[in-house]
């Protein structure tokens, strides 16, 4: 056993995960967590005993509280949101073109969105659709690590809203969320920040942050599985907004059938159709494993096993070029590395079990996620690059 | 064995399905129809298997496709579209959004849409809120049944779109889908059907008919389980239109991760956020289900199931009102009858494991999902409410 296994507090909840013999090093974590052993039984027993035995009646037995619940554990165990602020539902995309709209149409007169180039494609799409649609400007951060100040040049007093990502899906470069959410604020903007490459992994503080809104996926650090739906957080003081999709479960009495929709009161106002129920079971497990460990735990092992990694590069593959920070406060659970030859490379690691992510044109991003990623795996999978390079 | 199960080609069917003994009479299939006994296993093997085993590589060998190969063979099975116009993803409601506005956006000039106060209030609210936001003016047809008359007297050369449901969610009153199209058509006007209500069990021909536009959930009779993704098609001459939520799974290039939004050709484009694949496994048993037995011998026997409650509810309840169409061409697959007594009621069926649903404020609605419902359940069904009455 790799030492550093050996002295890991965490390093047993590996075992409830879900392993195959052909997959010798998981390191994508942060694209799509591995299910738990569990999982398979979750939900062939909500398929068999739920829906198959309560039918219809679960809907008054609790799948319709079912996003606001979890979004309420998610809050607490790893988002330090306290309730009635979080739920489940929609994609990160959905999500993001709700909120983002929502937060623009109540800031009148203010024409402005800063959003950075490095951002995920998804958030940057987005906000150019909802920029050409409102007749807003989007501002740009040019590409690299978005910092305070680097915010504090682009926000004004036309700033409507900031769209930025807590972790940057590319180089892993965790953002200051409080110190920028008070640039923000100082400008009178709101922000938004985008938890998918941070969720389950680096802790937060939103509430005592005074974060306004953050939306996340939940298929990577918090294992939901292929396509699971995303969570959105809006702080209290803002449930007065009104998003544009306008569905029968985000209004009022909805089993009224009524005239006219009236948004329901709370966080469920940013909901549209009926909940994504069998979709939000896989998660749950996850987050409960999370509470479990410690989020500050977890985010421990994530800075031990990003700090292994960079060294075995450094070690082993000198000419690959890190393009993560060194600095492990600035960084969140992946690590990427560019090298040319990195695009024929990986090919050839997933055909022998060794599995990073690629993101073009070159890098190799190494996702760590801590629960189900042991050192031993970290350093089969650097090797096995060198070897292949 | 009641003599019309046993001289029903599709009674077999029903064997298929979870069934719990407690559930002697399961008439709500309209809102959430059965699992079939081969969904647990399905989910489970998929989580341990697919997603644990291939892990991320599952995207490059089948996930991504996953919304367009079912959304085809729905299309193919249930709804006489050709391949490359159907694909699965988000809610009803957020698809409603997505294609109603990419319709009204593109009909330059005509300010209105018309829509029926009997719609589905999520359809209602959806096109309330585009109608403020884009400055439209919403057309009502009064409730009551939505005929091509009534059609032909709201449309006219302003109107940039229809918005009607197959069969409505309440009477279950089934609109003539040719007749009206072409009605909006001589007008100049695209339509949206909602087929909510109707796919899986009322066959259409969307691509012989014309329709331009059509949305749909899955957990009714499609069996695809509580909150299921929906369903949307586009027919293919309408593909250069672009929805409002441009995700990078709507992208043209995704995996390039590139600057600027381009959407993708065909239905693709109409997609946001990451595939729900867990979401859409269960309903691939059903469509599966369907294609063996046939769409048109299943509206034979939803005919026949609905005919058999009417006469059931004349001889035994008489006291209801019958708030559905005694022609059965008029008629989906559900039947709703009133009686002010029934809000009580419900509850105590509900508790005695005779399951219909109940839309306020007095009707019990009796949903009759042909392949897992038999004559003897209505029977007993009808029965019980006469008896509790």
């Amino acid at each position: 056993m790799n030492p550093l296994d050996a002295a890991d507090p965490l390093s047993s909840y590996r075992d409830l995960f879900v392993q195959f013999p052909d997959v010798t090093a998981y390191l994508d974590g942060n694209s799509l967590g591995r299910p738990l052993a569990s999982t398979g039984e979750r939900l062939s027993t909500f398929a068999t005993e739920q829906w198959g035995g309560r039918l219809i009646r679960g809907w008054d037995e609790g799948w319709m509280e079912q996003g606001q619940l979890v979004g309420d554990q998610l809050g607490r165990v790893c988002l330090g949101a306290s309730s009635g602020q979080t739920t489940i539902g929609d994609s990160t995309t959905v999500l993001l073109y709700k909120l983002v709209r929502a937060a623009v149409d109540s800031q009148k007169g203010r024409t402005e969105i800063v959003i950075d180039r490095d951002n995920f494609p998804t958030d940057r799409y987005v906000l150019e659709g909802i920029a050409a649609e409102r007749g807003l400007t989007l501002r740009w951060i040019a590409a690299g690590d978005v910092t305070a100040e680097r915010v504090a040049d682009v926000v004004g007093p036309n700033t409507a809203l900031v769209v930025l990502s807590h972790v940057a899906y590319r180089s892993g470069y965790l953002a200051d969320v409080p110190a920028i959410t008070a640039v923000a604020h100082d400008a009178g903007a709101l922000i938004l920040w985008d938890l998918c490459h941070s969720v389950g992994v680096v802790p937060t503080e939103l509430d005592a942050w005074g974060v306004d809104l953050a939306v996340g996926c939940t298929y990577k650090y918090l294992n939901g599985g292929p396509g699971s739906p995303a969570f959105a957080y809006v702080r209290e003081g803002l449930h007065d907004l009104v998003q544009p999709i306008k569905g029968w479960l985000g209004s009022n009495r909805p089993f009224e059938m009524g005239q006219g929709y009236e948004p329901a009161d709370g966080i469920r106002r940013f909901l549209s159709g009926t909940p994504p129920v069998i979709g939000t079971l896989a998660m749950q497990g996850m987050i409960d494993l999370i509470e479990q460990a410690g989020i500050g735990a977890i985010r421990t092992k994530s800075v031990a096993l990003t700090e292994f990694t960079i060294s075995l590069v450094d070690e082993l593959v000198p000419d690959a070029t890190l393009a993560s920070p060194r600095d492990a406060d600035r960084r969140g659970s992946h690590v990427t590395i560019d090298h040319p030859a990195f695009a024929a490379l990986v090919p050839v690691l997933w055909e022998r079990g060794i599995i990073p992510d690629f993101r073009r044109p070159s890098g190799i991003r190494l996702g760590l996620s801590p629960l189900s990623t042991s050192f031993a795996e970290v350093e089969l999978g650097v090797r096995a690059i060198a070897e292949a390079l």
